[in-house]
């Protein structure tokens, strides 16, 4: 490594970012946050996909420690295998630390993990490296940006950001440290695109507790309110809200409790006394008194927002006269089930309120003028947008440009392009190797390109799976072949083909020809299905001879 | 029927709206629209979804007209299923009209189903109903809504519409017409929901001009607007933009080049001479010059925009200063493919312009004050919001008595349900029976939950098919279990999991024990394949003795 420092954003093909991010001088290295992506849509039976840094493995030994920005899913999710594969320390903030021992601990990592914890306005020193940890606004409380002095320049990096003057927690982004930053002269601006093709700015988290407040007003039965499990703020304003409309408050499903647990724990949370009450006191309790906080917004029909809308739900149905909200806006992809969600508990006869019925909801994410004033604030010399789709960042990269900073200056790459700085320059050497690392069930990785497109095959047609038997002495069949035949017809109403598809293996074997008996099967019977049906399931003979 | 009138919203679990009505007296009937619906995302192989309309195929014989309000798939996707068993003649404007001949000679229904003409501002008589045709501004030309008089009285459809005052072809939704008939006095409105949920007025088309002409401006090479093939007035603003900017413009895709001649021959597209060229034309003149309308804004992989998107079009490819505009946006579902698209193309080099970076896009749809115009132009006894999801539906009909309409006036129901009216008096009947009506291949209704539980369970971890031969005599194998595995692990890297299935079925051949051997060796292979990747495949044993 000729340069003086290398940052390397990690992940599959770039297109989409999961969180992680190398940054390195030619003897040490930090890692910052380990998110994982959640699968799309045609990427079947994958549980979720984690950042590839196999190709940075060989300088596992100079990671002086993983710093962990704030404690959302696409920043932690990858923690249990990044802290496995690197083992270094593991720095972050108190909820964000809290939240990771959760994590950790179901990982059955709780004693393995070095957790260390850090502070909004404190500094640590690893290696060559000082970490200036600021403050910044998110979804999400105790969220921090990174400033990181290097050998080759101070490094600012916005973790995910917004500059909201009225958050839920009173916090505001630390624009002094920005403004202090700008003063020392900042090498580079690592900030967050992930609202990049929006105008204007981002509406306070304020402007939910306007809306909490109509619905609560409205309300005549029982308030049900869905969001992510993290978003601490949000279970602080539905309790605000319930505190002042004299309803008790329970949280329903695991990952929402225990998140609220660590979050009270650590001052994060301030409940009145006698406001949270158990899922068994609330349905005891008179409909119009209670508030239900859970979670399921994005559609999943096993979480609870899910069970009530199938009504599959043991501990409690849904009632005439719930009133649902949707505090969240469905992560990209997940659309079409968190429509379904809400068009099913209409269907059940709630009373379902979501964005844009009513602002629930607002994003943690700066928009386009935010972005511009972190760009302003900090003065950087050059800009990197992370955090986003590709379309984001290149939005990011143009709004850089619009603000005078040159293009040469602004680098817009895809997740593997090392990024290096010498001499105060910034240039763009090659891309790591690097692809979507899947994980499904146990396995990581191990399941590639092909096994998801015969996954793709199967799930468009089925398959239709033959034994023959048949005499080595001259080929004849011994019995009738057996079928087996899953996701292609409904067998039993499907005699007709079957038979007909009989009458092809008799044929392909009478009519013998060159070429191996399995093979000349497999192709009539899938031309044969495809005249008769126009679909192509996968088709499989095994012969046996005798 | 005791009812003067019943009317029948036709489709599946009414959840989402395939667009089909039955309107009937106890001896006639007439159907209005007969729309598909695309798959979501886990209908897993199915090609689209037509309206279930078994139930009242009884009544073929009252069915005097099939009536088509304007020329897209949510209305006429499944004209060749409803023309072929209703066997009425189908009723269409000019551009409509052409539409379905189009659609119906790609059937091979071309000379079989009898197409008449109508026109906006015109009337028609079928049994007891009369039928007027007014305008109404949509994201298609000659679009229209209806009058029809009933036995009941005067029923009012909406079709598909907005308020547009600017529209491209510069006919503004029949204002008049609504006014006259709210003078005679109107029993129902039924009105599109689609956007029930958008406040405000949905912008003119116009604005899509103003997003064109500054796109145009600052384009440095060639100009790609994808759209939908039916969108006849956007291919108008495209062409009015490249003559302004002194470019060539060729469409690509047989359905939009087919759309547009038969939009052009019947006066419903105004070309300037010369414009126009073939792909082949444009392809030879200098980048600056050149204009390309396609289809492929849903992410289609096999779209023109899809191939352009992955490297794979064979006719052409993407350069580095071509600019995309996607002046469509993601049909609900499609987000995810469609921002996939986006980057793929961002990655390529192209600049890529679309809603919200700039607003080259605006909805056909009504938004809520558009909603409430209608219905204090109309001044309709009763409201029965139509097409949208339930969701959409609600929020309609919410809007309806927001505006005085009584509660028991206003219909908000799913598909099936049965709205009647007798004594200018609106009551709901039952459901007729219903659900989603898959197409795949040339399967039309024969795929129902169990065969889409299988490719859902093939698609997540793939299947395992074992082949055993054991002797009859003793059940002992005679020959290694030849296993098949597909989309499940990556089998060549998956050795010794394979190894331990073998083992396991040599185990389980060898334990014996009650029930039948292949379901037991089943049995076996499922704890063992859970146990060892917490996948779960399909495994399927057979068993042949000898």
């Amino acid at each position: 490594m000729n340069a003086e420092l290398r940052i390397i954003p990690l992940g599959g093909l770039g297109e989409i970012g999961k969180n992680m991010m190398l940054i390195e001088t030619p003897s040490d290295a930090l890692i910052v946050d380990a998110g994982l992506m959640f699968p799309e849509n045609d990427m079947l039976g994958i549980d979720y996909i984690i950042p590839d840094y196999r190709s940075v493995l060989d300088r596992k030994d100079h990671v002086r420690g993983i710093i962990v920005t704030h404690g959302h899913e696409d920043h932690t999710g990858a923690i249990r295998h990044v802290a496995e594969a690197f083992d270094a320390p593991i720095f972050a903030t108190p909820l964000t630390r809290g939240l990771l021992e959760v994590k950790l601990g179901r990982a059955g990592l709780a004693g393995r993990a070095h957790l260390q914890t850090v502070k909004a306005g404190g500094e640590i020193s690893l290696g060559p490296f000082r970490i200036e940890f600021f403050h910044v606004c998110h979804s999400i409380p105790d969220g921090v940006g990174l400033g990181i002095t290097t050998p080759a320049g101070l490094i600012v990096h916005s973790g995910d950001f917004k500059f909201d003057h009225t958050p839920v927690d009173g916090w505001p982004t630390d624009y002094a440290k920005l403004a202090e930053f700008s003063g020392r002269g900042v090498l580079a601006l690592l900030s967050d695109s992930t609202n990049a093709d929006q105008a204007g700015w981002t509406p306070s988290e304020r402007v939910v507790d306007g809306a909490f407040e109509e619905v609560f007003r409205a309300a005549p039965g029982r308030i049900l309110i869905g969001t992510f499990a993290s978003l601490i703020s949000r279970i602080q304003q539905a309790a605000n809200a319930a505190y002042r409309h004299n309803r008790k408050m329970a949280l329903v499903g695991t990952s929402m409790v225990e998140n609220a647990r660590m979050a009270q724990k650590l001052g994060y949370l301030d409940i009145p006394d006698g406001l949270m009450v158990s899922i068994e006191e609330a349905l005891r309790l008179p409909s119009a008194k209670v508030v239900l906080m859970t979670t399921g917004t994005q559609g999943e029909p096993s979480s609870i927002l899910g069970r009530l809308a199938s009504g599959r739900n043991r501990q409690f149905e849904l009632e005439q006269d719930d009133t649902v909200i949707f505090s969240s806006h469905p992560i990209p992809g997940n659309e079409e089930l968190v429509h379904r969600t809400i068009n099913r508990l209409f269907q059940r006869g709630a009373h379902v309120i979501y964005d844009p019925i009513a602002p629930v909801h607002v994003s943690g994410h700066a928009s386009a003028e935010e972005m511009k004033l972190l760009i302003h604030l900090v003065r950087p010399k050059h800009v990197i947008p992370i955090h986003g789709e590709l379309r984001h960042l290149k939005q990011h990269g143009a709004i850089a440009r619009d603000l005078g900073i040159p293009a040469e200056n602004v680098a817009v790459v895809e997740n593997g392009t090392q990024i290096e700085f010498a001499d105060g320059r910034m240039t763009l050497a090659d891309r790591v190797p690097g692809n979507y690392v899947f994980v499904d069930g146990t396995g990581v990785g191990d399941i590639g390109p092909s096994v998801m497109r015969e996954r793709e095959l199967l799930a468009r047609d089925g398959f239709v799976s033959v034994q023959l038997r048949v005499r080595a002495s001259n080929g004849a069949l011994t019995e009738k072949p057996e079928i087996i035949s899953k996701g292609f017809v409904y067998v039993r109403e499907s005699g007709e083909l079957l038979a007909g598809a009989e009458q092809t293996i008799r044929e392909a074997v009478a009519r013998g020809g060159s070429g191996e008996l399995g093979t000349r099967v497999e192709n009539a019977l899938s031309e044969y299905f495809y005249s008769e049906t126009k679909r192509r399931p996968m088709v499989f003979v095994s012969v046996s001879a005798i």
